[in-house]
């Protein structure tokens, strides 16, 4: 069994979603034992966007104009301030750290080590490289495809293949292809006709599962992760930049 | 979360297979606590078949002559007959009976109550309604797939338009479909064309895959597992007969 | 099998606690769908203590002068003000919601149904209840083992008996019980003697290992969890009291 | 994470009870494609003991006058012969494997890779170490702890000490034992008395309770599971056995 072991730092609100997959082996900092670093998210203007009306739970693809975005962004800065006085004030008072940290916001960045075997690593992928996931854990999912081919470059491709590219189709979109496609031979041909919305619903397909399956069937791009390796950073990098965002003023447990 | 418990009795091979499935539940009566019935499963004529060359672990849906069939029923019944008067023999000297019954067959009859969601319950019957499960195993499946349909027909329904008569469509696949086939406003229509056993080569299908998917797309029954209740027999008459096939020579143990 | 339903509130750094207890099944109000309602916690005075210099993680039993206690609830307030602003501007201007939480803190109330089966539960408990973790994730565990009380008394009584008032010995910690007590008869008695700090450790136990066996033969009160119930409030209260805390300035998703 | 691969050759009975251990990855030779080898498991003298009217499923300890096992060895002896002959003359036809093998005893011997991390593995072994498991699964169970102690003897001692010689003890065993130890400076005293079978059952122990107390502080002596290598056969030995052991009469499967 191939098992893959990732350093992951990410914002609470993505480690909430992203705990869910408990098919992994997961070993995360601890805040009621360390110090947390005082590092936090901030979504770019092109990332903040108003409600997508249509999943009800994503982002629209509409951006908001400069000034609001400039707006959000002080808010968050002037929040983010005062949390992390507050909680370097608590723990240079001493107070326990379980305690300290409970009024960090949820864009503090914590990590963990999270190893996974390969099947269950795809499974994870497929969901979130998906566009119903929030975009910041595309992100993650992205990069993580990435490395993924850079060490298993024939499960990539056919990860790419079969899960990312590939789809289920249930018996009445079946029979909706049936109507136009028949086997000749050793291959298919087509067979003149459509099928159109009211043929779909008399298939028993739902609306949603109508406008699925023509996304299902429209030209699909199939996408690349590979990995620009010039842009990537050492680990320690990351480990110096975490290391200065702790707070000073506190005294380390003795060992 | 639905639930569903089934006291289910089949031969030791059949349990082998069945109890690979993990998600369940299962407690299975004891051979080391308890007397074996003696009850043997004993294949059709119609069910002798010969090795399949095709996938090389199933059965080729060739019977074979009728003398032959005789031939193996009389080993059977020879082999029955000698395990039974040596389990009753061994048990009747009061041998520990985990022992006693090391020389049954695997035609004896275990029985198990198994407890799983709905879920579970589903995936499992997926594979074993399949043609590629052991025909004997395939029987316990439509079997249990009727008794789902009486307590739970909309879940019975969507598994077969979703599981059983659905598929899933790689890449390559939908990429040869998108040559026959394209969207039209709010429904699909046909482009004249086709897309030949070379062209399925060239889209990276594999000789199996190219085989599979024109299956996919072959007319396809939607089956139904519908129980005729009448042929039902009561719980009773099974235990009955589990009590009457058990040795009688042994004292059973106290309570 | 048994299982129980809890429907649960808690402050975030409670649920990403809670979480890694991976055997139930978790379903939470999304804060990438609906809108959070403004609650958040605020330990006692009496909670808030110093980091414990024993076991690094909790805290110490040491509470804090009162003037340290107003300015940490003054810090609190402060930020929650804010966050709460930032939430209701963001979420007015209808930016997606995933997004106008990210600087909610950790002390936000989520809530979730949580379904366990009765096996799990007992060990969910045993590790909650217990001083290592958490005061604030201890007090859901005693409150849930109370309502446990309610529902399963027996399992309840023996839990109590079994888990939290039982405990493992090693090899080790039994010879040196065995030097002090022996078999006699249908029972036991003592033969004189000691075993002091160094012959713990010549039986091989460290010092941690030597402490905790003492504290393992020191005696325990045997704790109770019932709940008093004429201080319960119905469910009501808690959904009026979250969806009042609602932001009330934004629209509601078009159902 | 600490995994460990066995190739394990037994009898189906026992492979019965092992597959009830759900944490290890399992990969079984199928008698669905091969051929199996005709061997077959037979019991020692020593081995064949009464049932146990104790524990009411395992052996008593007690064994049968030889003549006895002369006659049940010529009773497996004679069922074998048959399944041998039925299995080779089926496959002969080119009946299909899966029914061919359905009347092999289940003494027949299968084999199986067994992949499971650490974790898991003390666990099985604590399990089928156990008196309480048939005699069969404790040989293995004995021989895989010895093969433990050779790649990881921390482990192994450290699963000897705290598992296999530890025990766990309810609040009623820890009460008898607090009027006959007392807690005395940094170690542990006794204090003169008894507590008689009457009074453990007034502390709350049942019969059997009361009984595995006395059993619990009883003298232990360690196991010790130690292999001796001298008597290891390598892996080609028992390969060349099976492969001897599978019917020449059948023309195998082309590739």
């Amino acid at each position: 069994m191939v098992e893959l072991k990732f350093h992951c730092c990410m914002p609470m609100f993505i480690a909430r979603q992203w705990i869910r997959h408990r098919t992994a082996n997961v070993n995360e900092y601890s805040g009621r034992y360390s110090l947390m670093p005082m590092l936090f998210y901030t979504p770019s203007a092109e990332q903040l966007q108003t409600q997508s009306p249509v999943n009800n739970q994503g982002r629209s693809g509409q951006t908001v104009e400069l000034a609001k975005y400039e707006s959000a962004v002080a808010r968050w800065n002037g929040i983010r301030e005062r949390s992390r006085e507050a909680y370097e004030w608590l723990t240079g008072e001493e107070i326990a750290r379980e305690l300290a940290r409970i009024d960090l916001p949820l864009s503090t960045y914590t990590q963990w080590y999270w190893k996974i075997d390969l099947h269950n690593l795809l499974h994870f992928l497929t969901l979130r490289v998906d566009s119903h996931a929030q975009w910041e854990i595309q992100e993650f999912g992205r990069v993580m495809a990435g490395m993924l081919e850079r060490v298993a470059p024939l499960s990539y491709e056919a990860w790419l293949d079969y899960d990312v590219c590939g789809t289920r189709m249930s018996h009445m979109e079946l029979e909706a292809l049936r109507r136009l496609v028949k086997v000749q031979g050793e291959g298919l041909s087509s067979q003149a006709g459509q099928v159109d919305g009211n043929a779909l619903a008399e298939l028993g397909l739902s609306g949603r599962e109508a406008r699925e399956l023509l996304q299902k069937l429209a030209p699909k791009e199939r996408p690349s992760f590979t990995l620009d390796a010039s842009r990537g950073l050492p680990g320690e990098h990351f480990q110096e930049r975490f290391s200065q965002a702790v707070p000073k003023g506190d005294r380390l447990p003795e060992p």
